[in-house]
């Protein structure tokens, strides 16, 4: 799947291939060290497929900075993973999902204690592999992995909160969803030896990449997107303030704002249609989109100070891929 | 309150009372650096009291193993506590507990969602603090960690399994309960420089207690102590088969071993004093006591490869608290 993703890119799809080998093996290798219904649990998470992303950025991030030895960063990539799908088992609980990825969740296969212990061990495996690495970086890991915390409390205060800014907004995302892509980049450029300051130059390029990554997002839950593997318009249901709806609520008055506000309020998919209109009328969708650019030309940008390189090259391909989800 | 219950020992209090003030000011200083409420909640309960009996014990094994700068060891003390509290707030989660030492639990009050995240945010901040240390120390942290949930998972599918043997008893024991105790102590003697052998020891020691603290612990839910801060018979009404109710199972039959089976399956409170009949009938209770000594005696074995000191004195007192907590 992935492979058609990244277009013609056969480097990236062959170090997706690499990750997911990794990423089997050490399941694979728990499950006979006596891990077993666990890792096997988590495991079917975590090799149900996905893009590796996160893992991919920090393996080209740890490239373009200049590493050689890919064994010196894997552990830090297979952490980066391992950590984000702790995430997702511990969201399908919170958000009551049925399916990921057209997979049934954790917590409706084997109940919630055993889905909020499966989390926990995925958590602690990623701690685990990112325990080789100097103190420096476990504090990157450690406090990406906090900040999230914070977001992911902040964003819950903000359910169907309608006065909700775009500050606030992107306060949480930044927590929630850029920072984890920051923080790898950051400490991918550090393990291959860089300066504070040039790694910091990786660190705002993976947080540009990870707002219009959540900004794709929204917009994709608004097109139902079928590679979502969750119906359209989950994140209105569940009361999520994305930038869309922020950004029409700002825009509209009158009349469309009180029954704007209403739908958003009591949503269901019949609403579907009467919503995008609302927000097409204040051009909500258009002025995401836009955003997406912006943040994804900035991501690349902060690449100016690296000389051109196939990592380079690759890292522009995956802004590219973030940028064609949406279209 | 720990003060009374560790008896003479002040500097053991006084101990108790540094730890206390390092997790408060830990507590503060994510407060004030934008942790805000979730810092704040878990503070609630890491702060709600607790015998700090992993932190003691770690800050006395560093001592014993010939450690003398306190500041080298106080993060792993803190990490055990952090994580400690970690699995207290998604064990309460699993349990549908309500309240704990007499305060309300976090899922009672914010709800779910925020009670997974509060966990996973203690879970990071411990390894964290944890991240201070070499790999070797880190990976022991990860490693019980990991074993914690994997005796979980163990547990939870012997909920009301009435064939659950004395093995796997300790199986799950080791992993839930021990595994913590003896790791905290392992890494505090190689922090402090012995040999992995004379480490091992204190290992040795810190499992032994742990398993003679589960059985106390089973002990107290059957007679109802109200230190545990929860319902006595709490145990029994979750299905958790704790070693008496095994002990019972196992040795007796005919009509009593039918009518044992039908209450242990559903228990209430009314039915209190005709289970521990029943279980004083096959000496159950009077059994798991001899085991408690048998334990904690071969935990103090392990300290006769360190000469007496301070340190030493402290840890057998600890295990004399342990002893008496059932008493």
């Amino acid at each position: 799947m992935a492979g058609i993703e990244f277009g013609a890119s056969d480097r990236l799809e062959s170090m997706r291939l690499l990750v997911d080998a990794e990423l089997e093996a050490l399941i694979e290798n728990e499950i006979e060290s006596g891990s077993g219904q666990v890792a096997e649990l988590c495991g079917s998470v975590l090799l149900a497929g996905g893009k590796r992303l996160r893992p991919l950025l920090i393996l080209l991030a740890h490239e373009i900075a200049g590493g050689t030895d890919i064994e010196e960063i894997m552990p830090l990539a297979l952490a980066s993973e391992m950590i984000h799908t702790a995430t997702l088992v511990h969201d399908d609980i919170n958000d009551e999902a049925s399916h990921r990825r057209g997979v049934e969740t954790i917590h409706s296969r084997v109940g919630l204690p055993k889905a909020v212990i499966a989390g926990d061990w995925l958590f602690t495996k990623g701690f685990g592999l990112g325990g080789c690495y100097e103190e420096n970086i476990v504090r990157i890991l450690a406090q990406y992995c906090a900040d999230l915390a914070v977001s992911e409390f902040e964003q819950l205060d903000h359910v169907l909160d309608l006065t909700t800014s775009p500050e606030d907004y992107l306060r949480i995302v930044r927590g929630k969803t850029a920072g984890p892509f920051g923080a790898g980049c950051y400490a991918a450029g550090l393990v291959a030896g860089l300066s504070d300051e040039r790694a910091y130059s990786l660190k705002q390029f993976g947080m540009e990449l990870g707002i219009a990554f959540q900004l794709v997002d929204d917009l994709l839950d608004l097109r139902g997107d079928e590679r979502m593997g969750k119906p359209r318009g989950a994140d209105v249901i569940e009361g999520k303030m994305t930038l869309p709806l922020i950004h029409a609520l700002t825009l509209s008055h009158g009349k469309q704002r009180v029954r704007l506000a209403e739908l958003i309020e009591d949503f269901s998919d019949e609403d579907f249609d009467e919503l995008m209109d609302l927000l097409n009328r204040s051009d909500s969708m258009k002025y995401t989109e836009i955003l997406v650019k912006t943040h994804l030309e900035r991501a690349v940008t902060n690449l100016n100070a690296f000389v051109d390189s196939d990592a380079k090259k690759h890292m522009v391909s995956i802004t590219d891929y973030v940028m064609n989800r949406h279209m």
